[in-house]
């Protein structure tokens, strides 16, 4: 594997390299670490890279890399950049013949969200795009409960995502990570709809198997002079039926990542939280409500088992929910490199598809918000 | 007091009469505690009451009790009955002299509850509406932090109320609590909104002390046939510039009564909730979320101080919060009655003002929901 | 009811009130509320007390009630003072024929405690202790399912009771709650053990329906100077083969009353806790861990049901677990007094041998902890 | 690194070699997984070995990997067995040179565990033991604050570790994993003590800084005809002064892996707990209690941050913790091979002396249970 981004300095870069590596199946080989020639050097050195596999710039590595026999040459490649240097490098690797891991949003706008489904389709290549929070073992159990039928119809889903970090305009006070995500050039004019709303749209779909069909939404800007918005909430209407209510928000002084989601159905409800991974609530089920542990040797469905890594009662976190993804999709390309087809568990991550499906919310949401009068705006293709 | 409604079978009846009598301010002396004057007598024996002090109605129990002289007849009326027989009962007490505690909503209609605002204010006498959450001792920190400008601007508050006694016709199978919330003649056209939705709406213009100037919402009824909303969401619009999402819910299967709010200014945010009533979490504040666990001995505001009753660590429960307003509107009572001023604390309880104002929400909200178009509907005054 | 102590400036005393008027049993009439007669006579009117039934003395209070017609003396005699004014006032109410409520510990010495069963038993009258603990709904759930043999043999027992209110010496800076408790003649020497300790015991005992035969103890003294234990630790063997811990401290700087019991048997286990009162948690019943919570509307055994007071979802607290003591032996005074025999629900309040078993507890914790040799200490009956 | 033991079907085989892989430090190069040849053949092959890398044997691994040149032959050895085979390939890495990673406890006996403290300093080599817990980010925060004296003198300290996978008789159903660990042959003596008691007191005294000098212990068997003790109790005496309660069960149904720290000092204490273990709660500090969220972007101490890997909200978890000792370790083994001093940073996880206290403890714990007169029993060297 080799990365473009994430370099020293990032947040996001390490989580991606242990998650790739966790499971063996992805050795890290190369890399453009950073816009800055000497970070791009210094991370490089810092992941044991030798010095002649760390480059200067992306194109200089994919350029490289490909004078290298295929057998030595990165197979995939790893894009954590800010939204706006998603496309470029996408597009370059897929070129090459790679397969991408892409962190999300899919890229900077709906238009190149759309080039880089062409070209997925065209080149035949895997793409994964890093939607975390739907990678943990307790969404998988919620997923495939709510699609055995558990739940009934669906009927009403809260989803919520709130942080606290952009409360004040820490952009302005050299916070790299606050400073491209709130700069419409660089992050795109979602703000936080485009950093954390569509995780929480994406955790929605997933769980639930249903799709938005139009929705009703209001964003705000509350730091003063910011150009994107910080906050916003939508009412959801989803193909099958269900009703929901989507809330991100990145100005709740004091919240770390408080992403939950609650589905209730005629038939019994769930409720899932971050800040306590391991667990699942079933709600309305038998007499009392009861709580599924996450663990190896808990009796759970094949894709939450399939996704799962410790004992009961040993927690497992964000980065072995990243590492699902990871070792999913390198097990979709091992897969296919030796000719077989790769499992359905194997191919349960998230695709360029749903990368596509996080823009269109962005463009919908926007265009809700823009418009003060109508109330209802269809999902925008 | 005498009290109308209630009787066996009622779940808050008791609760009312519990939180009345805890701090031995009020005394129960006569009652009229159902429409079957069978059931009426049966719940006064139970109460203690004396027979002659049971009454098949409540128009007997007034035309009685005004024959007593004024020393032994009842001073104050609660009135705990369904919505319909709010305004009459009121009327009638408000004419006769006598203080009145009423459950929510005020009445049945918002037409009603402006005839109601008229006549408390014809007679000056006292009127307390049971929004039991907003007494809270940790409500009253919140309010007290809020008001003394601690969160700073406020910016965004998310308060919700679950359920899912609802979620399904329990109203068909003989649920007298559910039969009559569930009918528009009886309980009126508000549904969950009437029902637990001005819950929220108080709580969240109690504790900020911002009121809503528009809304946004959408109402639902899930469970096939029902002719009120079992379900409802709606974005707020507050004067103070707040911007607030709301959610009321009926058939949130498995959910018992799940009342939260969190408020978020730029200085700070507040976490309440009243599965955990004896905390209030604060967030955004020096270095670490901070806890504060309400107590007699724990450092409070005086408004939280005077509503709390126990020592740290020893649970008060929702009885306490309901007695708090019982206490604080018997006070005012005596204080008047003694020819005092009752004192800022005294008068710490919902006024028919604050019930006219659910009763607004619930006519803005049916408003905002039947009209598909438009997003934003003015607050109906 | 009248009561001993408890006046102005008393924690427990007001909660004692609360307790005893919520179900509109008893009715307050009379008080001695301190040894200072000014402040009985501040407290006295403070209950809105006439003042010619608010006494200077508990003595003069015996007195002078007797001198009233029967029906309007007082019935019932509630006992909130230090330790050291347990046994006198409590046997000249039982001399008067007068029905006791004691707070906790019985006594001060276990001489005092064997004296007072005698004059209960020579009296015939009844004698309430206020564990409070032991009287919330989930516990009463939690020792129907074991009585019903549901967690099959018990094998092992956590009781622990930990505040931090004594971590420092505040009997020296004026706070009169600590004075008294931690003054040997005043509070006696269990310390901590005599002041919570013997709340773990009852709760543990009462949970399972066994009783101690013998323990392994070790007291502390923490806060330099002090004359009593503030932190003591037993090893327990119950009669029922059943192995326990006990702990129980007031130096845990920081800790409000953290009481909690899990219990586990061969079948399963349970897991009570006082800040969260109102659930009751299933360990290995079925697949996944189940919570109770706690409600009029949930299937709940006769004895939970019986103390339970709100619908689900509505917490309930410290007071009405104290006010389920004070209904149960008021329902079981009113029973007798009309010549009928009380039920076995009525009858579920802590008696005297309740109390005795306390004090036993206390010397025999003393016992063991002076013996630095001997590991096991048996019960001192 | 080289694996000895955790093939298919080892609950912990597969966690050692995630946490190792984690960081990029460490390279599986080769393994022996399982007594069973055709079990260790496929576990490397899963693992994605080379089959000439896969040994029969632990015995034959070492000797095949000495014949090739140094810098291809695994430099560390980690192992993985049941405890009766700590020793022997423990010994034998150490005289070819090979640092070792050894999973608790040391040994099978106290005796064996000297004999590897003499071998590990004749070798001058680096060992470390897997007492993970302590590995967690938010316990080394607890550490580094009560190592600065953050909470005065010590007092008080509760530690436990419950478990249910042991309630009844699985070793007898087929568990292997329950079968080594209670056979006294295979498992040693210790039972419950060994496998989870070891973890609690290793985890009391590196956060606290004291030894243990004395306890007083219950060991007791539940399960009907099990040969080792399934739960432990003690009562601890330590250097620096504190007192503290140890529990240890694996026959707590329903539990999973419920591990649980609190200390007491004069000036605050702290807690922390397993099932949510990127938080540590600070208690007496300030008005309020305090909860630190472990992460990246929390102001935590050296030692806790360079723990540290996620942003704040985002949850470590068990396979975090572990791989915290293998890249320490990894560190420091780098470090030396260059000639340079490792930091107090890197040399910061669980050594053979750690491993050998973890032996005496159950020594100690053995003689003190075994005696039933006597109260306290000195620690055992």
């Amino acid at each position: 594997m080799g990365v473009v981004g994430g370099g020293i300095g990032s947040f996001i870069g390490p989580i991606h390299r242990q998650a790739a590596l966790l499971d063996n199946h992805i050795e890290l080989v190369c890399g453009s670490f950073s816009s800055h020639p000497e970070v791009s050097r210094r991370s490089g050195a810092a992941c044991g890279l030798p010095e002649n596999r760390v480059y200067d710039t992306y194109q200089e590595m994919f350029r490289q890399e490909m004078q290298l026999p295929a057998d030595r040459r990165m197979e995939i490649v790893s894009i954590v950049t800010p939204n706006k240097y998603h496309i470029e490098p996408a597009i370059m690797a897929l070129e090459c013949g790679m397969h991408v891991v892409l962190d999300k949003p899919l890229t900077l706008t709906l238009e190149e969200a759309r080039q880089l489904v062409r070209k997925v389709e065209e080149t035949g290549l895997q793409m994964a795009v890093t939607y975390t929070y739907s990678a943990y073992p307790a969404v998988k159990e919620a997923r495939t409960r709510i699609a055995r039928g558990e739940l009934g119809t669906l009927r009403r889903l809260y989803v919520e995502y709130t942080q606290g970090w952009l409360s004040e305009r820490i952009e302005l006070q050299g916070a790299d990570n606050a400073r491209w995500r709130t700069d419409p050039e660089l992050g795109g004019t979602g703000g936080t709809i485009a950093d954390i709303g569509i995780h929480a749209l994406h955790l929605a779909e997933h769980v639930t198997g249903q799709h938005v069909t139009e929705l009703c939404a209001e964003a705000n800007t509350f730091a003063p002079g910011r150009q994107v918005p910080d906050d916003g909430t939508a009412f959801l209407h989803f193909d099958g039926g269900m009703k929901g209510c989507l809330t991100a928000t990145q100005i709740a002084k004091g919240d770390n990542n408080y992403i939950r989601i609650r589905v209730y159905g005629d038939k019994g409800g769930l409720d899932w939280c971050q800040p306590d991974p391991n667990k699942l609530i079933l709600k309305g089920f038998g007499e009392h409500e009861q709580t599924i542990y996450i663990g190896k040797n808990t009796n759970l469905s094949e894709a939450a088992a399939w996704n799962t890594r410790t004992p009961g009662g040993h927690p497992e976190g964000y980065i072995e929910a990243f590492a699902n993804i990871y070792r999913n999709f390198a097990l979709t390309v091992l897969a296919l490199r030796q000719g077989e087809t790769p499992t359905p568990l194997m191919l349960d991550y998230p695709t360029v598809y749903d990368g596509l499906r996080g823009m269109q919310f962005i463009e919908t949401m926007n265009a809700s918000n823009s418009n003060k009068d109508t109330k209802w705006t269809t999902w925008i293709e």
